[in-house]
């Protein structure tokens, strides 16, 4: 039988990876309580109490009300950030500390290892009462409800009534989750990254083989293997080594191995070393076995596997029914582990039930990895920042470049503005599609409106949105709107965005089903300048504004005039409530045959 | 340790995959050959000689020129089929038989088991001419070229000289890669489905996690397990469990399993069995065990991993050059261990050479092993038969629909045709962006060209395509013409397809320089008719053909007149050679104010 021990084990250049960094050195800054009260656990058994190492940065205030549990994941641990220079990095370095998304200069963070884990909180290496050895296999399956009491404790424990806001990625998205669902009455806000409902099947199937390789290893010893020589480190290292390939992207491994693909790094391994990707995660393997135990990533590993909220009768909506925090969601674009549609169903769930959400599908070619990795900090990490920071009740609620009066009438800006501010009353609730950067949402905030969602593609608008203390959902109106019940808003607003849409037909037919009364403004196609330019010059007409662009390179792709609209709702059924028909070179409200004089028309419409 | 062998294993209800018929039984229809000349080894080594058993379907008629190889995967066999309703169902049984795809009335199959493989061919299990044991480890390191080489002599044993065609998918696609690159003297055809130049580096991390499986089973016994109670059973059905999560996609194990995920199937196994996906992996880990070699494992999948044709200065490119047969290359939209992209680099290499190809990404969500399934049979199955059907020479010559002149002027037709017929000749290489089912593409091949090629979107259209017997590359004209090279056509086709373009001036700029003369024919937005409709009744123009779309659900997004086209050409310096407008309404061409009198425009431009 080969050798199975990895010692003297060497970092190796150009084989970083967000663990690479992990040290196996006392957490020299932990702190350690033990809650003596017994813990009941969701699956059965129980435990008579818990200890639990945790780390904590910056200073709680005198209101207590700036505390920031931040949930790691699968084989993280409560070492989020270092606490000096001397320290050792933690495994959000990037992410944590003075100054910086999650600032330890303004709040207080706790991060505690997690139940099941193996860094100091109660765990299957922690010695079993009833025998006076460690659990290893008769540890209780704890469960991610377990794992998030446990941390409910030590923030009571703590003193602190109400946390400003959870964060966690990945597994740790599952605990945000939980809080977020379950004990909302102790959070402002939850913040979840690169996470889900519940494992795909092929997230779960992956667990599963690492799971198998582990538990068959023969050095496993039943899960008793912490007086022998060696544990299962060979089936720890190959479950470790899936995980690595699945917290990449195809395109980062590619960008990563495929250039030297056949020159692999000099490793001392047992493990197959032909290939520049084999010697890496041969490397990551065995860097793992090092500083983790089997029986905790199986703990870990089936706790994130189990997690399903959306089991209950009513779905995920009704799992989310009784939360009453702000919610944060952030997928990735290239996380296949965790996809986007995933977060997606969590915010549609979050949707259905009227929460304050806001929802962005932040655009990287990392992978799974994204949310703990520098390229994409600027966009998920200032989102977090923003958000935070209207938690913290810092919004910034004047409108940069002037008045409610310059936005509602001033060049360049949106014309239905003062429509809509006319029309509706801070009670109604509003639906902005293509809200941009928030100008209109923004406006009404200001006007004491609460009910206020935008819906836009563009990730820099999404990110100024945020800083404006606004919600959000990020999504293609093409693709539908399917996120939204059926009238769930008073107002669905499309300003001037018809003329861009590729199917227009579905989203007329679902603003209308969502909403119940619909703002539709669109430029005139058969504005007299613009007849004119076809008419008498022969060429694709173009003016001021949105119809700035050329023929071959303008969004616009629908050339629609008043009159076809008119014809369209007649021919639909669809009821026109008001009209606005607008000059807006002349800046004046055109009564005298519109369909000729006006360059922008307002519709209110319902079915 | 626990109990490694796995017996009476019954199938299970449910758990069928493209695996789960294959049987341990003798194939009692193989034939077996040994050829004596020794084989010298790509990598080094030889094989004083080589045994091939392979099967055979159908007769060779008295020309020997309807013989088709088919190359299996991985874990394939010979048994490509039944060969009557007793025998075993082979593993491509949808495709090949009597009347099938791949048709035995009329062709003359051979599938041999691979060199290396486990069933009869010369491979680890094999005993070792120098201590009269199984090879085991000994075995030496073969690679595709070796395997093709004992495919070829297999050939010339059976006398003949040239097949019809090669077909291999997965790794039996880079057999058919190898056939056509290096033996195109052999075969007129080679058909690729589902396989790549070379693993992506994910691809080839989950072949290493899984012979990592295999050599660190403490019953492996260093490869020599064949006379002990039992092989490295965990560790080979470790890495077939991998397998199988990359075969399918997300989406098909979503399908599959979340419906009952906590309901596994009864199954006695050792492995893991909490989730349906888990007895699921156990079934079809344990079930390979019973009919494959894990030695043999380990050979062909580091064969396939050591692929690389494009290791050569100049790449893919200069690998390909020497082909001299036609290509079929089929991807499959959700696969994503060989991804659509990689069959891309492909056709882009044999593209840059001017070898005669088509490509196809077949839109499936069954992933990898969409190519062994029903679902997408009509599309990836049909384009088989049609490629093998032209050239076994039945290519389908005559025009449906009527005669050539019927085409080049007629109602609802290509009226560029004409002209294209007129400033071309037979030697000029034409490439049709657009080209829809072939219109004119097959008019030109019935007029004698020879270099033509069709580049489409709809994958209907391409399978119509291929039936005429035309390559046609399956492509979105938005995404780039990057496949082509500088001034490689004498002449580039867009046939009323500008006004529908969303990267208008993208699609421009790659037309002009990969064609040396480029036509472009479209609607004109200024004619008389659709300047009145909007002058005079303020409403977007609609008219017959081309724009008898409403404002809302038009494919035309461009709006240009002749006016606004000749400004865009004399602003970017483009040279029009030729021009001619027509009303197609009267039927004539239009010599006076072409903007205001004709309906359609066809310039021919060039830089």
């Amino acid at each position: 039988m080969a050798e199975r021990s990895f010692k003297n084990f060497e970092d190796i250049e150009g084989f970083e990876s967000t663990d690479s960094n992990r040290s196996t050195a006392p957490l020299k800054y932990a702190q350690t309580i033990t809650i003596d009260q017994p813990l009941e656990l969701e699956l059965g058994g129980h435990l008579s109490g818990v200890t639990v190492v945790y780390e904590t940065y910056g200073e709680l205030n005198s209101a207590r009300d700036n505390a920031i549990l931040i949930c790691h994941a699968l084989s993280g641990d409560s070492h989020v950030a270092s606490h000096d220079e001397q320290d050792d990095q933690g495994w959000w370095e990037i992410a944590v500390g003075p100054g910086k998304v999650v600032d330890t200069d303004k709040y207080f963070v706790i991060c505690p290892n997690l139940l099941g884990g193996c860094r100091g909180t109660t765990g299957p290496n922690s010695d079993n009462p009833a025998t006076g050895r460690p659990y290893g296999r008769d540890f209780p399956t704890v469960t991610v409800a377990d794992m998030t009491e446990v941390q409910r404790r030590l923030v009571e424990h703590l003193g602190i009534d109400k946390l400003l806001a959870v964060i966690g990625g990945s597994m740790g998205g599952h605990l945000a989750l939980h809080w977020g669902a379950v004990h909302s009455d102790m959070t402002c806000g939850a913040i979840v990254a690169a996470s889900s409902a519940r494992l795909s099947s092929q997230a779960l199937a992956f667990d599963v083989v690492g799971r198998n390789a582990i538990l068959l290893d023969p050095n496993f010893c039943d899960g008793q293997y912490y007086d022998e020589g060696c544990g299962p480190n060979v089936g720890l290292a190959m479950a470790r080594m899936l995980g690595h390939i699945t917290y990449l992207s195809r395109e980062a491994m590619s960008d990563k191995f495929e250039s030297d693909r056949n020159h692999p790094r000099e490793l001392s391994t047992e493990f197959e070393k032909k290939f520049s990707v084999g010697s890496y995660l041969a490397y990551q393997g065995q860097k793992f076995v090092e500083r983790f135990d089997a029986n905790s990533y199986i703990s870990l590993s089936m706790a994130m596997d189990l997690f399903d909220p959306g089991s209950v009768d009513g779905g995920l909506t009704e799992a989310f029914r009784p939360s009453r925090c702000r919610w944060l969601i952030m997928s990735f674009s290239s996380d296949w582990l965790f996809p986007p549609d995933q977060s997606q169903d969590v915010v549609d769930a979050l949707l259905a039930t009227d929460k304050s959400v806001t929802y962005c599908n932040v655009t990287t070619k990392c992978g799974h990895d994204a949310f703990l990795m520098e390229p994409d900090l600027p966009q998920y990490g200032e989102l977090i920042r923003a958000f935070l920071d209207n938690l913290d009740g810092e919004v910034v609620r004047t409108v940069p470049g002037g008045s409610i009066e310059a936005i509602a009438g001033g060049e360049g800006s949106r014309p239905d503005c003062g429509l809509i501010v006319e029309l509706s009353e801070p009670g109604h609730s509003i639906l902005d599609l293509g809200c941009g950067d928030g100008e209109l949402l923004s406006l009404l905030k200001q006007r004491g409106h609460e009910r206020l969602t935008g819906v836009e593609l563009d990730e820099g608008a999404i990110l100024s949105c945020v800083r404006r203390g606004l919600d959000v959902i990020h999504a293609d109106l093409n693709d539908g709107l399917a996120s939204f019940g059926d009238g769930q808003f008073d107002f669905v607003v499309l300003s001037q965005t018809l003329q861009a849409i590729k199917d227009v037909e579905g989203v007329l037919c679902n603003m209308m089903r969502v909403g119940r009364r619909c703002i539709v403004t669109f430029p005139n196609f058969a504005y007299r300048k613009l007849r004119q330019m076809l008419h008498e010059h022969g060429r694709a007409p173009e003016a001021r504004g949105l119809l700035r662009y050329k023929w071959y390179n303008t969004p616009n792709i629908r050339f629609l005039t008043i009159a076809d609209f008119e014809d369209y709702c007649k021919d639909r059924h669809i009821s026109i409530h008001h009209r606005l028909m607008l000059d807006t070179e002349a800046d004046v409200e055109v009564q005298d045959d519109p369909n000729l004089n006006a360059d922008l028309a307002i519709f209110v419409i319902s079915r």
